[in-house]
């Protein structure tokens, strides 16, 4: 879980941040919608911190940039922090911009301007220090400061960026930093729903979510926040909102709402049903079963940035050798298969096995915790529809199953109406 | 004169300044090319501080979103400069990163990180303060230096941007402050000629001019470099060169050396001949000779920010009357003219007139200080044409005329046929 060492300033009921991504400020227009929509939220009392990522596409250009000038991936440089921070810097400055042309006092600052300082990963930076003094000074005058997400400055002055989520970690770490009433993430979607709406059409969005479930659902492929920044929101107990900036401010829905579990009503033991694709399944078959074996292969693996799920080890022949499977994600799929061939006899090992027709399905839901039978029920509900499991793995709030791609649909389906989400909102 | 307050350094040998205009970092292959000209001046051992213009193209892109978003023109606006300065960061960032990908130790400076101060005039701010300690420190340790043009930042610590020019400037300043042997300036021309070689094919690149010269070649509209840039060098005696980056740094020439009247080693009476363009004249007929009148003139166009030139004046009926004529931009010519227009009462004319057709043609030469008859040759040149002179100005070392603009052509390949620069190179 990544921690940030920021000093929580004191919960005040009057300061709300809020986060547009690159899709939401994706052209001019859609900038003026966000001003709208950050003017509502002034209006309603609240001293407001906007973060913004860059225009949709900005930032893929300028790593392609890099990349070609570069001669490859050189996103641990300096310099390339340098550059891609730059599509923030110019959304912060147009926002700001518009709010001023439309009569409200507004000010951008980039990353350095705000003192949101990092350690030294360049690409990938931590947050290391975030002070309230000079946004908060700036919100007292009556302006709405606007940051550029997504990056900040190490302690020698040079320009960092967060890497992967990093807009979504900057706007969480804002609101500890100034203790925010409330982050209200602004995505492509109007909340978390029950599952894939596109799979399932009366899937149901949730009101609310506790924080260990909006992580497991993360965790597993729901697209809509990345797990550091639900990781960094529970650390610090802010209240993480997300809600849709397609439409107006006047259209805008409750969106959903992801909290602390005592701050829930009611638990229901499965909240979410989280199918994800993009997975790949690697059998090694005659492994010998001596100790250190499984250490070997998966520190080969993780070696080469490769990570992996759903382990399951089965004793063969006589138990002198063992089957072993897991998933990784689709893309480092040939990869693997090259390091793990490489190492064929000194792992010794008789064949590699791989596939592709292979879907990860989990059930999220913080009831679990105290309410036992979910895993059998889930079997249940698949076995009726003849749904062979290949793997399974689980958490305490979470089960997961793999099955064959093509079953998809039909295992969601069946689990969301077996798990009652199809019926009234949760 | 703009004058900065820069601490100057020691002149050393060893360091050089060489800057990159939009055109010359237009596109990834060209900002490999300028890499090649750095590591040029690198191998022949100078420790080297480069500075970057935006891609062509950028700057306005980003000044459209600016006025898009800001409702009009809001280039005083500190956001406006946060936005437009992100271009030449770019650039920096770019270049550094294929400077190092070729092997050179590099790193880029935005304008805040290599200490440039500028005073609060967002937009066209001026350089307060710039010290050499972290770009020498740079360069000390092997890194070619890598800053970006234009920008800088206000004792607040917002980002500023230099207006017009800003890159040129940038570049000879950084000159000054580490004390540089010379600040190379490369650009689409190899060099400053003694007329438009597309108007007189047998004009002649200049190997040197004065300082006081390249002032006022770019005050009558040569557009090679900012006068401004042209003014600081001149103040802190530092040689500028202009050269093109278009070839490969075999390919490119010697340029023009941009130094003072003493470094020279001898002066033409007449350098070079330069037309201008986007002229306009108007006149004002029957204005009442009586003191104070012009002053209300030229006030009033002042206030309206339309710069006059040539001004001549007439006596009319009986010195009861003046006629009076001056030019002008031909842009400005439509809100003279309103201005005027409605102030007709109060100033006590009798008529407007204005001609758009009309040129400015200027011969310029240090030497015209210690020769007399330059401006007798000159009209006497234009006479055996039958061109007729409308206004006349002259400075110590510069006469410039005003005629039909059909004739410009004519007037500019007769002066440097006659005053010898189509001859021998000077």
């Amino acid at each position: 879980m990544p921690v940030a060492p920021l000093s929580l300033a004191p919960r005040r009921d009057d300061v709300l941040v809020m986060k547009f991504g690159g899709t939401s400020v994706g052209d001019p227009d859609r900038i003026e919608r966000v001003a709208r929509h950050v003017a509502a939220a002034k209006a309603q009392g609240f001293k407001v911190c906007v973060t913004v990522s860059a225009m949709a596409g900005e930032t893929n250009r300028l790593v392609e940039l890099t990349e070609r000038l570069g001669g490859g991936d050189v996103s641990r440089d300096p310099d390339y922090d340098a550059v891609v921070a730059s599509g923030e810097q110019v959304t912060a400055g147009l926002l700001a911009l518009h709010l001023r042309h439309k009569g409200h006092a507004a000010r951008s600052f980039q990353g350095w301007q705000a003192g949101l300082r990092t350690d030294e990963a360049h690409g990938a930076a931590r947050i290391a220090h975030l002070p309230q003094d000079h946004l908060m000074a700036s919100m007292e005058r009556g302006e709405i400061a606007v940051v550029a997400g997504f990056q900040g400055a190490t302690k020698d002055g040079r320009i960092s960026t967060l890497g992967r989520g990093g807009s979504d970690t900057t706007a969480v770490a804002l609101a500890a930093a100034l203790g925010a009433a409330r982050c209200d993430i602004y995505t492509d979607v109007d909340g978390v729903y029950t599952t894939d709406p596109r799979m399932v059409p009366n899937a149901k969005r949730k009101p609310m979510l506790a924080y260990e479930e909006m992580l497991e659902m993360a965790s597993v492929g729901a697209k809509v926040l990345q797990t550091r920044s639900v990781g960094l929101a529970m650390t610090y107990g802010v209240p993480v909102r997300v809600l849709s900036s397609l439409g107006e401010p006047e259209e805008t829905g409750d969106g959903t709402l992801i909290t602390s579990e005592e701050a829930m009503m009611e638990h229901e033991v499965v909240t979410a049903v989280v199918p994800s694709r993009g997975e790949a399944k690697i059998s090694l078959l005659g492994v010998p079963d001596t100790p250190g074996r499984s250490a070997m292969i998966f520190r080969l693996l993780a070696d080469a940035g490769v990570n992996v799920d759903m382990i399951v080890q089965s004793a063969a022949r006589q138990n002198t050798q063992a089957n072993m499977s897991f998933t990784l994600s689709e893309k480092d799929l040939h990869r693997a298969q090259e390091k793990l061939t490489l190492m064929k006899d000194a792992i010794g090992f008789d064949n590699i096995d791989f596939n592709q027709n292979v879907a990860k399905v989990s059930v999220i839901g913080i009831g679990m915790k105290s309410h036992a039978g979910v895993a059998a029920k889930m079997f249940e509900i698949l076995a009726e529809r003849s749904i062979n499991i290949e793997n399974i793995s689980t958490s305490e709030i979470k089960i997961s199953v793999l099955i064959e791609a093509d079953y998809t649909e039909l295992a969601v389906r069946a689990l969301h109406e077996g798990f009652g989400l199809s019926g009234t909102p949760g």
